[in-house]
């Protein structure tokens, strides 16, 4: 669900200094975003007008260029090209477009193709906008809400809207994509297609509109023609009261009556431990490269570890971001059926990123980096403070030991990156941490407001049948859904050529006979691991509750001194929730992906998004399932994890109107990768600090 | 695995001053112990000398009369009596005593009773000192030690001790528990029996001995007689090396190779939001008891949360602490098979609890509190800073949403209570963490030293057969095993009388029938919710990895104003494992309640512990499973949850020579309890703080 209103864009001025010599995996600079726009709009290839940009987003040079730009024994001096990879509407097709930008004065379209295939690129905000005003003249609309606004089943609310003048201003609709049904549903002659419904939303009144639903109203719209094709106002139900929905601070208090814990700010007595140079950053034994692109929001590339022991740089990802966001709710209903988001291909998670509040969303201790992507003209929008960094002092343990009444401990503190994706009412919180130990974790958070369905019924004891959701408040149910990040995990562990290994635990029984493993001893059973090489992507394909297992990748090619390949893990945490929708269900069938946790591939550059390229009304013809199908060899070879984390949300009432925060998430742990415990040789805290105070600054 | 040499123990005096109105759940003081033991050993049902105690702790009131004491509207000014219970060896019986110490000036045995069952009480410190002197004076193992010295098989490091004059002093060994294996093997007449293995340990060399397995080599020890009466030198295996592994940091630097980063303070500019008064703590809309036990280490008593919306304070558990923690290993070998650990039974968490390293075990912000237990003459010991609780900053987000460019963010500051129980070689750091959200959340994070054995390969590439476990360097296995964690939970949500539900998410197919909840659309699955209200013990029995399910405790009796049952659910994190033992397997019947992590029985005083209270030895005929079996109801009745968090540990070299912290637990969330999300009128951070700072002391 997306916003009524847009977020203020920020469209700066072109005049902004970039390095002459970026590194090649910089996400495109405001300069270079205006460079492809010059390009494409002056190219002969697409000459129907008006052209709307969809994705501009960098075009990065082949893996091989890039592995040798970072860790080539000799850094070539001579400048990879810079390329944008543009996908564009106009004259009623997307266009691919290549534009190289190497040169900023003088760009140029060096590729063009037209997608025939099933599917559009991401609906806009302009297609939003444009979209939003449609209503507001509509005369069968007006008509409903008029309907409504007599309706005597609800006069207390609506009443006392009318007669604060309550009109047709006051309800505002939001577009919703239609997710793809078949040949069940009207095809509009191939036409870029959604579906939109309405809130009351009175200006100055709560900005939580999405607890007042005008429930029962579906609009179908054409977004290229910006018309509306189809219209059915099939139920009229009350409008919630959505009492105490408004959670803002100067609207909740004073006074304020909620729990309150003592303030608490980190404080770095030397500074700093974070080093960043351009979009380089360096911290404790890790570093790495932080991109940002439209679609898929923060990007971390080429991440690697330091080996004191070894005295070396060792490769661990070479590319991690965050490539769908698929949010299927439970509702067979008219107005709900087709709510099956998947947010990064259907809206781009980029261009959804919150801008982050200093103290709040990230702690004191935090820097923060912006975001630039393109508008629908392709003019070059920043997106102010998108990623935040900061070194966390949660007072965890890293290890410790008490032996003899001899006690060593090594605090725990890590490096956080963090954006946070607002689409719509929901807001996915996005961390990637980096410890010293040489894990990377990752951890989404959902908070936000759920998306709620108005009804007649005001208390539980009403309801006999299956409303597909928790009654939250009066007339008010939250319904079912689920969430499915999946994310692009191209580990490089020590190198391209990975393989991926399945150590399952199998119960064996006790043999007594040494040469199967057996002991002539009392136990009767135990535990051992079946260690098995996966060789095609088929094998690869692993759902996390059916056997208890370790997931290792492994540099088939490197040993460690006493001959374990060196390797990570995955370590799954809470939310290993897969798809339970029909397989034939046509929601399940563009997101086939998310019924195993785990899928491994062969790396192809073209293969980012799981739910396709053009994921918006797409077919899944294009998923991560599909291009699997072909099981490829993925033994020895460089090799990409697709990990989804997965939660049902049965809905509760503390939900409502704004959900604290759940968590899930997973972490590739060192798993024989380095000889030891690399924290051994970490100094302990020399110092303690006293005296720590800070004066107050009034905000 | 318990330290070869015992931790220094604080014998205080006992002019300790206590208030002479304790709350009645408080743990016994110095004072109380002392008077304890002068009445049991003044009394006259217990003759027989030496007698020894294995277990002193407080015999609370009944329930309903601590119900009464802390939540009545009336608070009787009377004091409930002061009861410890006792169980002590003597004559080789395991005799059951019931003091009353309501007056500590004339402190009276009220019942005794001697256990005839299977099982013993745990294995005292003192019962290891004593046995661990016995094999320095048994020439079969000096023996063993002379044949192992002049190995030529392992001649460098062997030699070299040696010549630096090893001998029998620089050997020390274990005493390990030897669990229970039914009629396959000796009952030695009824005596309580323990195992012992050794390891080289030359004074000032790595406290590290874990990594230095003398293999082959099993002592039989009696313990109340003190006496070897049985000893196997079954095989001779290569001392490993054990290079590296003194993590000491005057040892491993300078210099100090691993990675560091910027130190960091939390700052409380306000001062800290605890309230600390006796055991009672309070903090933010929390309110809780803070216990201490010999065996279940830190207990939680009382908790509650203040309700602002309804102005009231609630209950929410009434009792919480870690009941057992299994540890069973995966070698059926003959040194090995046996090593099936009840921690909490067989050793106790409380006298294992490690005293906190200030600002490093927990930050600076921490306070801390001591606990005291009675050693085996009966005297008290204080175990120094054994609890620390602080706030934890650690830039966490409790709710947030961004809305037309509108920002609400709450960061999220929580309350830990932690405890760090040192069992030998591995070291559970036990968190109970408070949410202003109303959440509880327990996390274990597992670190210390591998379980390590002594083998002649030194690379994997020499490996046919299954060794059970990891070549983590040369001569070095670490052995497969399991943590089974498991918690006693007695929630009270809003009263005392509560009911489990599950509710399963399950598959629908889309009948188009609205009467059945399908619609006329094309969509053709979706998922709803199986509630059962779960009617007895056996229903009540859950493993996670079955199905998806909601897990809830509810209040029959109370709903929320648009009639949802009050309740709180279980949230499971990662570490959902089960035991993979064969349901015959003695060291499974001891532990038979492994295989589900969720249990719910009816509360009943005497079922604490789920491994029995006679573990040591134990046969299982009193744990958990064992009471379960008579399948009670335990709808609308005061329940309690049982949770256990289970991990399979195959080890990898980063364990080595000291584990990096691997967490798992479980999060006890409000569902429908709340009417609405009780943060939402809580103020945000109102200041910021500036110009932070601190001074350097050097420590």
């Amino acid at each position: 669900m997306r916003p009524l209103v847009l977020p203020f864009l920020f469209v700066i001025s072109i005049t902004v200094t970039t390095s002459s010599h970026p590194h090649p995996l910089d996400p495109l600079s405001a300069a270079e975003i205006t460079a492809v726009r010059a390009a494409v709009l002056s190219s002969p290839l697409v000459p129907a007008r008006p052209l709307h940009f969809h994705y501009v987003g960098l075009d990065e040079p082949d893996k091989s260029e890039i592995i040798s730009y970072a860790y080539g024994t000799t850094t070539s001096s001579s400048v990879l090209p810079r390329r944008a990879f543009v996908i564009a509407r106009a004259g009623g097709e997307s266009h691919e477009l290549l534009v190289d930008i190497t040169d900023k004065t003088s760009p140029s379209v060096i590729s063009h193709a037209i997608h025939h295939g099933p599917g559009f690129p991401r609906i806009t905000a302009e297609d939003e906008v444009a979209a939003m005003a449609l209503p507001h003249t509509y005369p069968p609309f007006a008509d409903s809400v008029r309907r409504r606004g007599l309706n005597l089943k609800y006069p207390p609310f609506i009443e006392s809207l009318r007669r604060r003048g309550l009109n047709i201003s006051d309800v505002g609709c939001g577009v919703i994509s239609r997710g793809w049904f078949g040949s069940g549903e009207p095809s509009y002659g191939g036409a870029r297609v959604a579906k939109m419904q309405c809130f009351i939303y009175v200006v100055g009144e709560t900005p939580n509109f999405y607890a007042r639903p005008l429930e029962g109203i579906t609009f179908v719209v054409d977004l290229d023609r910006v018309a509306i094709i189809g219209y059915k106002d099939r139920v009229v139900e009350p409008v919630p009261k959505a009492d105490g929905t408004d959670y803002r601070s100067d609207k909740v208090g004073p006074p304020f009556t909620g729990p309150v814990a003592a303030p608490g700010v980190v404080v770095q007595p030397e500074g700093r431990g974070l080093h960043i140079d351009g979009h380089l950053v360096r911290w404790a034994n890790w570093e790495f490269h932080l991109g940002f692109d439209m679609r898929s929001a923060t990007v971390i590339s080429l991440a690697s570890v330091f080996d004191a022991d070894a005295g070396i740089r060792r490769r661990v990802l070479y590319r991690g971001f965050v490539s769908e966001i698929f949010v299927p709710y439970m509702d067979p209903e008219e107005e709900w059926y087709f709510r099956t988001f998947m947010d990064a291909g259907e809206n781009g998670l980029g261009v959804s990123a919150s801008s982050l509040q200093h103290g709040t969303d990230c702690p004191a201790n935090a820097v923060y980096f912006d975001g630039y992507y393109a508008d629908t003209d392709g003019k070059p929008v920043m997106a102010p403070d998108v990623i935040c960094l900061f070194e966390r002092y949660a007072g965890d343990i890293a290890w410790r030991h008490t032996e003899n009444a001899i006690t060593e401990v090594r605090p725990d503190v890590t490096l956080v990156v963090r954006t946070v994706v607002t689409d719509g009412n929901y807001d996915y919180i996005l961390d990637w941490e980096f410890k010293t130990s040489g894990s990377i974790k990752c951890v989404v958070s959902l908070t936000g407001i759920l998306e709620m369905k108005a009804t007649s019924y005001t208390n539980v004891d009403q309801i006999k049948e299956d409303v597909h959701g928790t009654l939250l408040a009066e007339n008010t149910i939250g319904v079912y859904h689920d969430h499915f990040i999946t994310y692009h995990l191209d580990l490089d562990i020590d190198g391209t050529k990975n393989s991926f290994i399945k150590n399952t635990m199998v119960s064996v029984r006790n043999t007594g006979n040494p040469a199967t493993g057996g002991a002539a001893t009392a136990r009767r059973s135990y535990w051992t691991v079946h260690r098995e090489v996966v060789e095609t992507e088929a094998e690869g394909q692993v759902n996390l509750n059916d056997a208890p297992a370790d997931l290792l990748f492994v540099n088939p090619s490197k040993r460690t001194h006493v001959g374990n390949l060196v390797g990570y893990r995955l370590v799954p945490a809470v939310a290993t929730a897969t798809s339970l929708l029909a397989d034939d269900d046509f929601p399940q069938r563009r997101a086939s992906y998310t019924k195993k946790q785990v899928w491994v591939t062969p790396y192809n550059k073209s293969e980012k998004w799981a739910s396709g390229l053009y994921t918006e009304e797409g077919t899944g013809d294009d998923n991560l399932a599909a291009w699997s199908k072909r099981n490829r060899r993925i033994k020895d070879e460089d090799i990409v994890l697709w990990y989804t984390v997965g939660l049902h949300h049965l809905p509760y009432q503390e939900d409502f109107p704004v959900m604290p925060a759940v968590s899930g998430g997973f972490e590739l742990r060192p798993a024989n990768f380095f000889e030891r415990n690399p924290l051994i040789r970490t100094k302990p805290p020399g110092h303690g600090y006293s005296n720590c105070s800070c004066s107050i600054r009034s905000e």
